[in-house]
């Protein structure tokens, strides 16, 4: 357990991240502390859910992933650190671990779950503003040191769940809705490959368009047409061949996407 | 000292502060280089000090800060290293690292400063527009390698010092301003804890608000709510729960803030 | 061969970036991974390898640079892996390496070059999407752990190449353009040290202004004042003291820039 992971809302711009780094090393120098990203949109517990559920798997065995989206700090809402099979989190309780947590529950990992309770592994003085600082940091640095979790706080096996929205059958096909938008503007639905599986050809409609089946890279479309596809992380996705979906169509998160059965 | 922590304002977009890795990299190969942050406005003196100063005391002993807000580059500016209590400072000589010289003087902490006149330990061709990558890494790579400050320079006991902006005591209270504005939106001004202790109820009036009384979390007011709080780095700052204070009140750097005690 | 350096067109917001360090450390736990930039434009091969040409010869011997600006993903174009002089380079076969190519050739380095066809070090499962993470970052993570280049694909010689615009010579001087602009806003030119070699005073003509005589360094302007120097790369560059020449000219890539020998 040599490697802590942040992802935050924290923006990049003034250094707190850089803030949670000094916070551990102080407690690890050996540890090599890495970014996923900082550009969570604030509080935005759902985007950071999906930014760890993509990348998480791809990280080694023992990884120990630092999530601060906390609209709940300095509130009742629990400090909380966690196993979910060979990976660790830790962060506050509101949700920001599902996708992993549910992961880990279908495939039948080994969970443990526990609420940080002893500040021996905190800061010695405690904010209501930045426990990403005061006390995630500091249990993070000690779990790298191999502190247990057992010893950190007690077991908890209630955590506060994220719901995702679920697309919905309809006489046709399915309605989904774009629930991430990448940086080069593809968007991303809450349809996947496994809701189009056994199916002919589909259409997809959103905005005011229709593509009429799929492509498997970028490559096969012209620049400039927009094309489905199911993205890298298995998301039914829209895109506009070299060019922004987002842009193009004026769509934001939460846009409705229909797919439709045509053969 | 194996460890160097990267402030400047050169952007993420051009990979500059890889160059600057780069450079470090090819003297002191076993360091580790991480970034506090590169998104100072470009040529703010004061931002940087700001964001030095709030991060490098959560940072550990030993640790090499390399500070690159430059606009005086190629003109007779010194550039400088320092050492202020266990940690040690490179870059020019124009006020960046003035909060935390400062600090270590009131605390009674060993300073050492030079001018950095040993062409041995900088790159052997010099620019006159980039002495972050020509002189500042190669110097701050030199000191993680264990050569003495004494040994890069001439001892300099008359830095140049940045002013901040002080609060003004006022009939009623305490007129400060906005100094530091985050990724959040919330206005942080040059008003600290100290200011208000001992004092009963507080007023705060900025642009055309009143708060009344502080909360000590962003939990304990109601989402769209401006508050009033000492925030993570003990300045009093105002915000709005779940919102961006910046953008509602569209309010900039230099905004008035005032305090007014009320009991 | 400890180290390996990212430049992608991804943006830091959606960790795709991280996902790439997750999948070198599954493969290389000890290597250090660290990002030259991820803003390169989407799809812009022209600025990315800019930014690698501007870059890498500021690594250390045995560096290996993962490139992925991408645009032909998932079709026929190659990907590739090469050594030029003590350097490595991973990526798609489109180009983005090239000045890097070429300086080798100019300084008679030794050149290997290969086309990753050995699915042993890729990812068990490809996407058609992302060989970032797929193809490249596995590939860089065996390089660095000692694979050999010719192991891992077979040897190509026709690699894709790059044609940058190259500045044309007028009755009076040069014709160049803008080729690249950092978050400075100062305009860097095709031209370089070397076309105004031997020369006496210049003007330099772009947009509506003309500037007389060149600088050695922003500090022998006046603030707000525009100046032509060369860069810290040897680029003849066009920039305002302490302000954003982009800006203030309302200029873009591509704009024309005129050099006039006066003397």
């Amino acid at each position: 357990m040599n490697l802590i992971v942040l992802l935050t809302d924290f923006g990049w711009k003034d250094g707190y991240a850089g803030i949670l780094r000094g916070v551990i090393w102080n407690i690890a120098p050996q540890v090599t502390v890495s970014d996923l990203t900082h550009d969570i949109p604030p509080q935005n517990i759902f985007q950071g859910a999906l930014a760890l559920g993509r990348a998480a798997p791809y990280f080694p065995a023992g990884t120990i992933f630092l999530g601060v989206v906390d609209p709940g700090v300095g509130t009742g809402r629990r400090p909380i650190a966690a196993r979910f099979g060979s990976q660790y989190y830790v962060g506050p309780d509101n949700g920001l671990f599902t996708l992993l947590l549910e992961e880990a529950e279908r495939h039948g990992q080994g969970i443990e779950m526990v609420h940080l309770t002893r500040p021996q592994y905190w800061l010695p003085k405690i904010s209501n503003i930045f426990h990403g600082r005061d006390i995630f940091a500091p249990a993070a640095a000690h779990l790298a040191l191999g502190i247990a979790l057992a010893q950190m706080g007690e077991t908890i096996t209630d955590p506060v769940r994220l719901h995702l929205p679920a697309p919905v059958r309809s006489p046709e096909g399915w309605q989904g809705e774009v629930i991430h938008i990448d940086a080069f503007g593809n968007l991303a639905t809450n349809l996947r490959s496994e809701h189009l599986q056994g199916r002919g050809q589909i259409e997809v409609r959103i905005a005011e368009i229709t593509i009429r089946g799929m492509v498997r890279s970028f490559g096969e479309g012209a620049p400039g047409q927009y094309v489905a596809l199911i993205d890298s992380s298995g998301a039914l996705s829209i895109c506009q061949v070299n060019g922004s979906a987002e842009r193009s169509l004026e769509i934001g998160l939460g846009a409705l996407a229909q797919v439709v059965f045509i053969t």
